[in-house]
């Protein structure tokens, strides 16, 4: 569950503001509600992935464990930032350490020496690859899939290679979904109408998080009870809406910048995956708030200073979790040279909820609105919540700013120009 | 060597206001070089690192790559960021599953989360320890350090376990000091009028570089020649201090946010070094430019749309890597399905400078001013070089606006409420 709490907003935003945007927020709810437009499929995406779709995912998770040392992800953006985030939030940054089956992202950039350390590290393992791409026209990921196509294919025969490729992709169109059925590849569905940035609780993220051992049913049930629950207009019993009000109010008083920042390292790649799902959305016609993430207390050493005495262009939003399973206790020193005895019998995890007290108070003492979102556990259950809570949050707040939140009309420019200056034929 | 170009910068820049930061730029020139404060140790600190110091460093780093699976290094903000930066552009993000010993990195978060795993994962490993703290007060420090060094004690007695301490410290005072007097610890040098986000080229950065089997020599080869390169006062013929230059203009024109940008993911810590080091250097009495970092190709399709539509608050600048030794082709696919064959005969680097080309001709006709750095290559002579040009462009920039870029006052009001919190005793 996500709790938020506003203790730390009282300073810069008052009751009225809250009421004042009562108006929008019914707006957004309703525009987001209504059937005008696509890429909403995500919102009863929980409840609509079908029992075969998931059964489909958790047998073929079982076959890449028991044939595979590793299993390659190959996608860019939404097609791997949710799978990798979750997979981080439920083992940890190193989760590779401690798994069976290591999961390496690749065809997330244009680097060579990405692929070829990759290589090399496959050279003697068995390998697995699920391709992931709406379109299968995307360049980072047709480029890394040619080429560890081509690499299975030396390592184990074209044939046997077939049985060592999932294609994660549109059901009926698109290069991948063509490229699948002429050659056999099993397939699974990214829905038409989840665009990429929404579409974690797919096969997208399901998929290689079911590799990494996680229960995808708890992922779907947290996921199914945000969905149940945020729907209230009433502000005040909505956390999801809530946050997307604050932060409007917050970025109409002139903070452009959001932090999200959580104490907890293993929540990084979920931190980033919210920029992409933020920022795609919002950023847009000259607006938006420009999504950033940090880690504390790490983060406090290196950034802590501009946020408490820098530009104050910003406002935070902070992930903490409640229950600290490790119980890791400060150990007795005799000799006590570094003078941390008063903290024995302390746990780690305490010091660290204390570090969130002192840092909320000392930064809303320097005029830096705190946002605190608290969730119970780094699970399944939270982590399908968590996800949802942001989805929907994000949704309502691109309405509420007066922007599309599910198209993301920017990100052709570049390709345009790269397509131009590679000089890619004209029907492609 | 470190390259700037201004060729996306003309729509944005004039000889006019460049020439109007000329003033600007000696009085910081004289100021940096003059005596009259602390902290500016680090500038000639690539010609002033004792021979027998970096004897020491390689010493040691050969007995603890002989010795060990396993070092931890044991270090927080400054302390941490330039070894972990340096080793990954060295080497890549996975660098651990390519060296004899692995380097994790500790004691730079409260999370017991991050602590458990590294205990569970060292058990049957060969471990040792490099401590890294100028005072040995730091908090998150010293509490991993008595939990790895209990860790250590168990494993290989109290006697044996000293052999596998090493405290980088300052030379004379501080709890860490005093404990490796009294444990007899081997100890390595922070210089005094070094502070923490400068102090990379000391043992901070070179002993876990060592370890990674890093040419030490050769960075401060590449450190000395940018030290002897970036004295002139000619903008035009001082990269370094023009960099520092352009962002100020940038900022005066109301750019609140810099996002460093690199091609290459190995730099991605590089990137986090540098937001500490402009951000703590600059973020003061409510000014300074806001530190963000992104990595191409992978963020484009997260913040691309974002830079391309969203709230103009922002520049770039963006390092590009020119030689890639990696030369991985595109292969060639009889069937074509994914309608790749346009791209066969070219390298994967190749399409990353297209990629680079095409995004900032794209983002720059958005209104986006990029500034581009462009280096030689990923080795040790340009981590040096690349170094000590962000370090001297950033204590310029710092000086240019009006700050003192060597102290932060800042980052001391969490850690008094955290201290209160605690019941730590007051004479601490």
């Amino acid at each position: 569950m996500v709790k938020l709490s506003t203790r730390y907003l009282e300073k810069f935003i008052t009751e009225k503001d809250i009421n004042s945007f009562q108006k929008k927020l019914t707006t957004a709810h309703f525009e987001l509600h209504s059937n005008d437009i696509g890429g909403k499929g995500w919102l009863n995406l929980p409840a609509n992935i079908s029992s075969e779709e998931l059964l489909k995912i958790k047998s073929a998770a079982q076959r890449i464990n028991s044939s595979s040392d590793v299993l390659i992800v190959i996608g860019i953006g939404g097609s791997y930032l949710g799978a990798r985030a979750g997979i981080e939030f439920l083992r940890s940054l190193n989760y590779n350490y401690f798994l069976k089956t290591k999961i390496f992202f690749i065809g997330n950039s244009l680097s060579s020496a990405d692929i070829f350390e990759l290589l090399k590290f496959c050279e003697s393992k068995d390998v697995s690859i699920n391709v992931v791409s709406k379109s299968g026209g995307t360049i980072e990921c047709a480029v890394a899939f040619r080429i560890f196509r081509r690499f299975l294919e030396k390592k184990y025969g074209k044939e046997k290679s077939r049985e060592r490729i999932y294609c994660t992709t549109d059901p009926t169109k698109g290069l991948l979904k063509k490229m699948a059925c002429e050659e056999g590849y099993e397939t699974f569905e990214i829905p038409p109408d989840v665009g990429g940035r929404y579409s974690v609780l797919s096969a997208v993220g399901l998929l290689p998080l079911s590799v990494a051992g996680a229960d995808v049913n708890e992922i779907l049930h947290g996921a199914s009870d945000a969905m149940n629950t945020f729907n209230s207009l009433e502000i005040s019993k909505n956390d999801c809406y809530k946050y997307s009000v604050l932060r409007n109010i917050l970025y109409s008083k002139g903070k452009a910048v959001e932090i999200l920042a959580s104490y907890e390292s293993r929540l990084k790649y979920l931190l980033e995956w919210w920029k992409q799902l933020f920022g795609e959305s919002e950023g847009k016609c000259k607006k938006g708030i420009f999504p950033s993430s940090l880690v504390f207390t790490s983060d406090l050493h290196s950034m802590g200073q501009f946020m408490q005495d820098g530009n104050p262009i910003f406002f935070e939003t902070i992930i903490t979790v409640l229950n600290d399973p490790y119980k890791i206790l400060v150990p007795h020193d005799s000799l006590n040279v570094d003078k941390l005895n008063y903290l024995v019998g302390k746990t780690v995890g305490y010091i660290n909820s204390q570090a969130f007290l002192a840092t909320a108070d000392a930064h809303t003492y320097a005029e830096v609105p705190n946002i605190h979102l608290q969730i119970d556990d780094t699970n399944e259950y939270e982590l399908g919540y968590l996800i949802y809570f942001f989805q929907k949050s994000c949704a309502i707040s691109g309405y509420m700013l007066g922007v599309n939140p599910f198209d993301q009309p920017g990100v052709e420019a570049y390709k345009r120009n790269m397509f131009k200056l590679l000089g890619r034929p004209e029907d492609t």
